[in-house]
């Protein structure tokens, strides 16, 4: 590491000659391998952008300039360049590196990420804060092509045409979000790569007009008509150009001295630019460029094979959603299902194996997604869209405007609720039942089991007629109460023991931790009943008068405390004159938890059997 | 009204012959004006589409063919033509016709809507319901070009070109959203309105070229390259064609006969097209073509002057925000206003004047809005963005990930906060205090008079340094509790009497009820403690400690139950062992709240003085 050895800063880098660039790139992408492989984490898509990283580095001022990372998955190089290669060994780890930009974590990292397609819109913020105080540094925002079919990016390019100020928006375009991108923005993309001839005259043609003091114009307009012609024959990058973005590209994204050479020629224009740079993910590493969907987000590997080291020898939810929702889709031909640019990690690629008519894949577009979803279902389908937990927050209001106004029957197989782990803080899928407990003609159900899962997918395809959510964890399927057959029955809790003075209520996974501490209790001669309440919305009102008999009622949940399950039950009961009783709810408190395993927030938060039953042994008296 | 009277159906339109049909366009004008200038409502944008709405239902075969509106507030045309003009004289009013499309209203009404920028996703989700089903109906979404500043729209379109499916986006290009559109979007259109004589040549063409069978490709695909060319020479509308959608005008949306030769023509097209139609917003009516913005949402008003018959005499919540913030902004020189699109109704205009340079209109785009303050606070600026509430919603994950996340000092100020009226479902502000509690760092506000709204804004811009939340509803300021000058304090809750065994608590413009509550519990000799609780997030600890000498704990919120304030409230009580208490959480039920106006719907829902008086005395005994 004759070359990352040397550096701590972008400051060492900058001392680098640029013919020795390629050669830093090679040990950066050792470095990751050899560190990914250890920790898992995001490899295929920063093996793309190394090159791209050192030249952004090289080119701009950091940190007076200011470098936005579009959900920052791709910043373990420029986590490397910053300071902080000594760390890497701890990456997603419980207190150790985020595995997304931070700026608790750094100076360098500008803006925190997680999320899809907001860096637009943070650079045209950060861009309008430095020409308020006058101050001149360069503002990037680096931002996939992925990104780019979530609609906020267009939002903030209406915005960023009209500005006609110093903005620098990197396309990294490697023709994959997740998966392989979809949609006719990808389509156009691709001609523009393949039109790469054009694009070098056209690079030309406006560097050349660049030199003329353009001051309040877009280049459009300072070119002469018989050049617009030209213009218009040569560019294809006009769909940007309408918008007023200034268009440079497509430049060999794994090639530092191009990289470099282009950057400095753009990053001073007074203007928005796109400069649209292509990328191989997986570049250098033999295996991800093979798989760069399987070494997106990876395990820990064996760096020789590629081979994962732990192999996924359980089953998840997932993969029993997966399951349940073909053998469903075979006698309800209504069936559709929906994924936002996730085809492989929600399950929806194997449906769409055997129904590929009724399989929909919008790209990272959660907002288009419901409403897409809406309208299928106004019209006698019966959608449902697989999605993550936290990437559901997106469409918050298509849910309750589109969706459940209209009573619609949509189903919402939520993926990774409740503690994610490894991803930390952008990621936790903790508000998913506080948010939708609060919208009218919402179901939301959560399996403890297997069974429960299949169960309630039925449920809400056949007996349900309006929006519905069901939510499950990350992680292999647990077999807690595996052997029960009760029937899913809207809002109605099970009773999987009775006792006496102390209630226990818990739904979905959490349940196993329920089942543990109710084994410890009855061995501390308490005698708790236990409920699994299956909905969190609605909650029948013959369970709410069953806990009429309980003085001390706990409940349990993989959520936050605010707008919870236990709030929920709790006003049940007090719409019913219940008083009196004590209700401990058992939650996450309001507050961003950290990345770590799932047993460790557990234990850290209180909700490990171990840290319940302390907690009950100390309030019944 | 020769023709308008004969017109119960869209069947009844298609029978008048097309020369007449101007003849009822003025009718239908004439129509509205009469109403709307009675009941108030949307008037300019109906002006505006007269002929468009005659030209669709005369063109296509609806309710067969699939009509979606965007926004829906310009569907009174279409509400007049499908059988509902007898019923004119209720709209908006309780239990009236609603303001919007309601599907449980008519057939005709495919999809309800009231928020911007669902329509293309909506539309591709019936067409895809359509394909599956193997039907060939048309589907059609008329949606302004205000409402095209929203990411979703671009979402779909990216969905939409890559459809291959019949599918028709109208336009409609009036150059408005409420205010004059924003953005480069906007411009972009704009030059194509400009660039009319290349786009009939175009339109020749493009039609010549539908004439060639066209299967699984765009139109594009299928033209020489020497014709490429030509076609790059005369198309305006790349950026649509760079998305693979056809893109055909722009045409006169005011001259029927040309639309409806139009719509005849690319109704069939076996592929996504967007027919860009120019309409003038309060078209026919001089003093709405004048004062579009006026006349856009209106209230009763004089037909022959346009005068507005209740001249606004009060001040409302929404001014004094607006003075407030001007002061502020002369003091505190890092303070910059946002708006989405509605300068006037939030008060931003105002500050604009004082400060252009520190005011942002964004568009129709509350994610960016939200995400481009974050970087504003990121640098050290002090956003504040002034919102509806209802619209507010759109933007939950980036309050959740952008803001709140890291903590950034942006202030949220909502308008329209609890019942909006007439407005019906769609915008009622009553799901804020709920989703925004849920959220770690965000402080949540609500002002009961004047001097609380300055406070309120001053504590937010000078105390805090975190995000910040402060909601107050549409209309006039109350002088309720005018005289206190009790300072305002982070979670700290205002005693306003002292009482004995029940205690009431509130926040905002309902402390006006709960006084005139309190005065009748003393003249019926009950002793109630009142206090304003002014924050909705935190709760301050002392305060909940008080509460331990009740027995009975009233809460009334203009919120939803589910979440709201009481749940938080009584979460601080039990998480201090406080239990036993006797809670009563007043607030709207978890449904959707029907138009009416405010003291009507606080009396529907028991939540008027005399109902919540009649609640307390049955429950404390």
């Amino acid at each position: 590491m004759k070359y990352l050895n040397k550096i701590n800063s972008p400051e060492d880098l900058r001392k680098i000659d640029i013919k020795n660039l390629p050669v830093l790139a090679e040990e950066i992408r050792e470095f990751l391998v050899e560190n990914v492989s250890k920790t898992g984490g995001h490899l295929a898509s920063n093996l793309g952008v190394t090159e791209l990283t050192i030249a952004i580095h090289y080119c701009l001022n950091t940190p007076y300039d200011k470098l936005v990372w579009d959900v920052g998955h791709q910043a373990y190089v420029h986590k490397i360049l910053t300071g902080r290669k000594e760390r890497f060994d701890s990456l997603r780890q419980l207190d150790g590196l985020c595995g997304f930009p931070r700026p608790d974590e750094s100076k360098y990292d500008v803006f925190g990420a997680g999320h899809s397609s907001t860096s637009v819109s943070v650079a045209i913020g950060i861009a309008a804060a430095r020409d308020l105080a006058h101050a001149s540094y360069n503002v990037a925002a680096v931002i996939g092509d992925g990104s780019f079919t979530g609609g906020m990016v267009y939002e903030a390019l209406n915005n960023a045409g009209k500005m006609k100020t110093k903005l620098l928006i990197v396309l990294n375009d490697n023709g994959m979000s997740i998966a392989k991108n979809v949609g006719s923005m990808s389509t156009y993309l691709t001609r523009l790569r393949t039109a790469k001839k054009y694009n070098d005259a056209k690079y030309e043609v406006k560097t050349a007009f660049s030199k003329v003091p353009v001051v309040g114009e877009t280049a459009n307009s300072v070119l002469s008509a018989s050049k617009k012609s030209l213009k218009k024959a040569m560019i294809p990058g006009e769909f940007f150009e309408g918008l007023g973005i200034m268009y440079v590209g497509p430049v060999d994204g794994n090639n530092v001295k191009e990289l470099i050479r282009t950057i400095n020629k753009v990053k001073n224009f007074n203007k928005p630019v796109l400069l649209h740079v292509v990328t191989k993910k997986g570049k250098g590493y033999p295996p991800a460029e093979k798989h760069p969907e399987k070494f997106h987000g990876v395990g820990k590997f064996d760096v020789e094979t590629g081979e994962l080291l732990k192999k996924k020898d359980f089953e998840t939810y997932g993969d029993v959603f997966s399951k349940a929702l073909i053998r469903l889709g075979a006698v309800k031909k209504e069936i559709c299902a929906i994924t936002a640019a996730m085809p492989d990690s929600t399950g929806i690629s194997n449906f769409s194996r055997f129904y590929p008519e009724r399989t929909f894949d919008v790209g990272i577009a959660e907002e288009h997604a419901v409403t897409f979803a809406a309208g299928l279902a106004a019209n006698g389908y019966i959608p449902v869209f697989a999605v993550y937990s936290t990437f559901l927050q997106r469409s918050y209001d298509q849910l309750l405007h589109d969706v459940c106004l209209q009573n619609l029957h949509c189903i919402f197989a939520i993926d990774r609720a409740g503690i994610v782990g490894e991803d930390g803080e952008t990621h936790q899928g903790i508000f998913d039942t506080s948010f939708l407990s609060q919208m009218p003609n919402m179901t939301v159900m959560a399996p403890c089991n297997k069974r429960e899962l299949i169960d309630m997918l039925n449920f809400a395809v056949k007996e349900l007629d309006g929006p519905c959510a069901i939510r499950y964890p990350k992680g292999a399927v647990e077999d807690v109460l595996g052997g029960s057959t009760e029937e899913i029955s809207l809002g109605k809790a099970q009773k999987v023991y009775s006792g006496e003075k102390i209630a226990i209520v818990s739904y979905g996974t959490m349940m196993q931790t329920v089942l543990d501490v109710y084994r410890e209790l009855i061995s501390a001669g308490m005698n708790p009943a236990v409920y699994n309440a299956r909905f969190a919305a609605p909650i029948d009102d013959s369970f709410v008068d069953e806990l009429r008999d309980f003085k001390y009622i706990f409940t349990v949940e993989d959520n936050i405390k605010t707008g919870g399950y236990g709030q929920s039950l709790t006003e049940k009961l007090f719409e019913k004159d219940i008083f009196g009783k004590r209700i401990y709810n058992l939650a996450f408190p309001k507050k961003f938890i950290e990345a770590g395993t799932r047993p460790q927030l557990f234990e850290r938060y209180g909700l490990d059997s171990v840290s319940v039953v302390n907690f009950i042994k100390e309030k019944v008296k």
